[in-house]
């Protein structure tokens, strides 16, 4: 057995089914591997940030991590940016990254590079295997770690020698147990929430992205609403939520603005802003005249930290209250829309058309704002957001949970800017024949830069509109996507939506829609 | 005048005139600054490794840096890939990367990152700005520090605030001048060059890339041929010079061998190996019987480092040494293929029709090799090479070069696997109109993988062919190259090719040909 296989055979035993991966040299014995650990499938992406993507989208629906099998630093560094996004929505990832011969590092070979200075900023473990006889220990370490801290990435480097040589078959090396701490227990306790809940005349409960148990799963979204029936309180998702369930049978909670001012018009109003599983509101940039932390700590409450299970405590919390059940209303689904087709059109037709369990990956604000404005009236879903900033993020997040949940239909609802970021992923979703259908919103802008430049009142200038503008070509996201192998239509009017969105969804395999709007 | 306007203008005033640019929310006073140095060109690329290997590439042909404009700690993770190839082709490169207003950093946005942890392995310079007073001060020390070494990364990281901040009329703050230094001047000296190579019985030149002056300038190339005559010489290029001129003319030079035993039969038996801007020769990666530094030390000598000036002491020991003028062998076109596309079709159809003065970028094996075998006959060309390892730079490099050159033509020689880490690059060269014929070798899988997994004669197995076949679905490159608003066409034998390839380079603009091999 080799140290690549021994490596694979742990990851695989405590619980690693998925490795996505885009291998080069150095990392052949961990391609020759697979074969040795049939249960660990790879799924193989074009360019890494697929890749990465790929594992935070399956870790968010699953909350447990897959791997990814990247090629030495510069590889490791194409897929950096959405290991950031993953770091946001603490996401387990075993990054495994393959790396020269141990004895060739010293002669700074073309691909050498300072590896663990690439890999610090987004990972919350870094380990460098030192030989095949730590592969084991190391495998069951690495799982460990991907889950401290409410979730990360634990990232293994591994020098192709000791992917290769046989591991001793007596002598297995034990790894010094790292710290891989839990969450800090630091949320207020339940007679302290009750004291400043009772006193406060205006709150507003934030609630953050994750698993079922999180503050967007359905239990504390329910539970949340029926505290809202008792208190003077509203309730608000965070921003940018990593994962969170919605539609009919779900309260209706609008997200927390993106914007400093409409932001502010919710949190300033309250005396009491109960965080429950999201991060203290911080402005997305610094804006001048606004402050950072949009509410300073004395009008906090912190119920439950990211990533830690907080529903047991709502209900808690609710049932000493002595508020009623929760009783849904039944939202009427919004009017399908005719006639060309609006960002608000868009939303309609989404909402009218998605399946029950649907899983929604949205990136883009064109029509991500719209579709979440109305979709609260849709069948029951799950929406998947992008939480570090860095774009390009949702269709490799849409591939990842189409990966973790084959039997459920997964829709990509993008803007064409941030997509063309990762537009390898349109191949792995033809390769892999996963049922994801992809929305893309062709405005043929850095429509958001242009939002930005303008809040001001200034006008566009020349250079702004030429450095913001990807019309010139138009790129034509039918024949894009049909040149990987997906097939695709083009959306002019809401009708043409409705009807290309019941085709797509109705068939097996990726479908790609460019809408124009 | 902002913190923007004046570093464009300080970088304008020495010498920038090119900027590739994605940047983002803040970089947007970078954005609005351009309109005050209109001698500073913004090139926009939709990803940013696209911008980073356009900077190397212009950077290699012109032998001063451009700009790059990145948004933050992940939009600059994306473009570090190529960093390390223009690292190791010793590009003089400024990238600007843009991070949060100063006083919003410490409230971990979901923006934030350890810029200076990503940057430092890719960047011979790192600076943070830290007022728009020294905005002035700090052009000019990134443009210095940008040729220092032979050639780097000089890497600034420019808050928003200090960005937008107007700089102080007086009062403009100097920079402490950090250590610029040039190369090491310890390349043996004449005297002792000349005592070395008289002793020797057997000696090999390796000849390094870079600019007129290196070794494989035209002028280089020369003298190394006169000293062949006079001694028992052989010579060869580095096997990735960043740029090399070749053709009708010039000594025909083959490049040292990739794997190690063809390279081990070319310089075992010398006992001399004259490194002219060379590295040292090192394995590619480490293979097992075979030492890392395949010519030990005592068998070295230097007569230039990478980057340095070389020509003119290669001319001097060719007079001391009586070496007879240099007589160019013309040598014959190869004779025009019929039939089937294969590699060594391609390269002999692509050496008959290079025209004078063209910039050939090279990536990958499979048709970059045969091309290479016969290219001598071509006409006098400039060829530039994956450096670092890191692949997806053949084509960003080719735009590079083509905004570095306008008036010549530019033809890049690529792989499938290899092109599509970048393949955004298309729409920049639709964008920006470039003279530009791309070549791609659509043989649907990674073969330099598959090469390196059959070395040991081991077939092989059904994991590693799933892991490296680009097949299922087979990409469509001409519809890939038209959705991006490129012309495109295939080719299926050696006589379309040859007729394609004409038609593409006698049309302005950027053209597509899949090689269907």
């Amino acid at each position: 057995m080799t140290g690549a296989e021994q490596l694979l055979a742990a990851l695989h035993a405590a619980g690693v089914d998925t490795c996505f991966a885009n291998p080069g040299t150095t990392e052949l014995d961990v391609v020759r591997a697979f074969e040795a650990v049939p249960g660990l499938r790879p799924v193989i992406g074009l360019q890494e940030n697929v890749c990465t993507g790929g594992a935070d989208g399956y870790a968010r629906m699953l909350g447990r991590p897959a791997a990814t099998l990247l090629h030495l630093g510069p590889g490791f560094a194409n897929g950096i940016a959405n290991l950031h996004n993953a770091r946001r929505a603490h996401s387990p990832i075993v990054n495994i990254i393959g790396d020269h011969t141990s004895w060739h590092l010293p002669f700074d070979a073309p691909l050498t590079s300072d590896i663990e200075s690439l890999a610090r900023p987004v990972s919350g473990w870094v380990h460098r295997i030192t030989s095949p006889a730590e592969t084991a220990a190391v495998g069951a370490e690495a799982v460990r770690q991907s889950h401290a801290r409410g979730g990360q990435s634990a990232t293994l480097i591994f020098p192709a020698d000791h992917q290769a040589d046989p591991v001793p078959v007596e002598g297995a090396v034990a790894l010094p147990q790292g710290a891989a701490d839990g969450l800090p227990n630091d949320g207020d306790d339940v007679a302290t929430a009750l004291a400043r809940l009772s006193q406060a005349r205006r709150i507003v409960f934030l609630l953050g992205g994750g698993d079922e148990l999180s503050g967007l799963g359905a239990r504390a979204q329910c539970a949340v609403a029926r505290l809202c029936q008792v208190l003077p309180a509203t309730a608000y998702a965070e921003t940018f939520p990593s994962r969170s369930e919605r539609g009919q049978g779900l309260p209706a909670y609008d997200r927390l603005p993106y914007f400093p001012e409409p932001a502010r018009a919710v949190l300033d109003p309250a005396d009491l802003v109960v965080l429950v599983g999201a991060p203290v509101p911080i402005t997305y940039f610094g804006y001048v005249g606004h402050p950072s932390q949009l509410v300073q700590d004395d009008r906090l409450l912190v119920l439950s930290r990211p990533g830690e299970a907080v529903a047991e405590r709502l209900e808690h919390l609710a049932e000493i209250l002595q508020a009623p059940p929760y009783a849904p209303t039944v939202l009427p689904l919004p009017e399908a829309p005719t006639g060309a087709l609006t960002p608000a059109a868009v939303g309609r037709v989404l909402t009218a058309a998605l399946p029950e369990h649907a899983i929604v990956s949205v990136e883009g604000g064109t029509c991500g704002y719209p579709f979440y404005a109305v979709s609260a009236a849709a069948k029951v879903h799950t929406t998947l957001t992008n939480t570090g900033g860095a774009i390009g993020q949702g269709l490799p997040v849409a591939m990842g949970a189409a990966i973790a949940c084959p039997d459920r239909p997964v829709l990509a609802l993008l803007s064409d800017g941030s997509t063309q970021y990762t537009i390898q992923t349109l191949w792995s979703l033809a390769h892999e024949k996963l049922n994801v259908v992809v929305l893309i919103t062709a405005n043929h802008q850095y429509a958001i830069l242009r939002n930005e430049l303008r809040r001001n009142g200034a006008p566009l200038s020349a250079q702004a509109a030429h450095l913001t503008d990807l019309g010139s070509p138009a790129i034509d996201w039918v024949g894009l996507a049909q040149a990987y192998g997906v097939p695709a239509s083009r959306s002019t009017t809401a009708e043409e939506l409705a009807a290309q969105l019941a085709h797509a969804l109705d068939q097996p395999g990726p479908f790609l829609i460019e809408m124009a709007l």
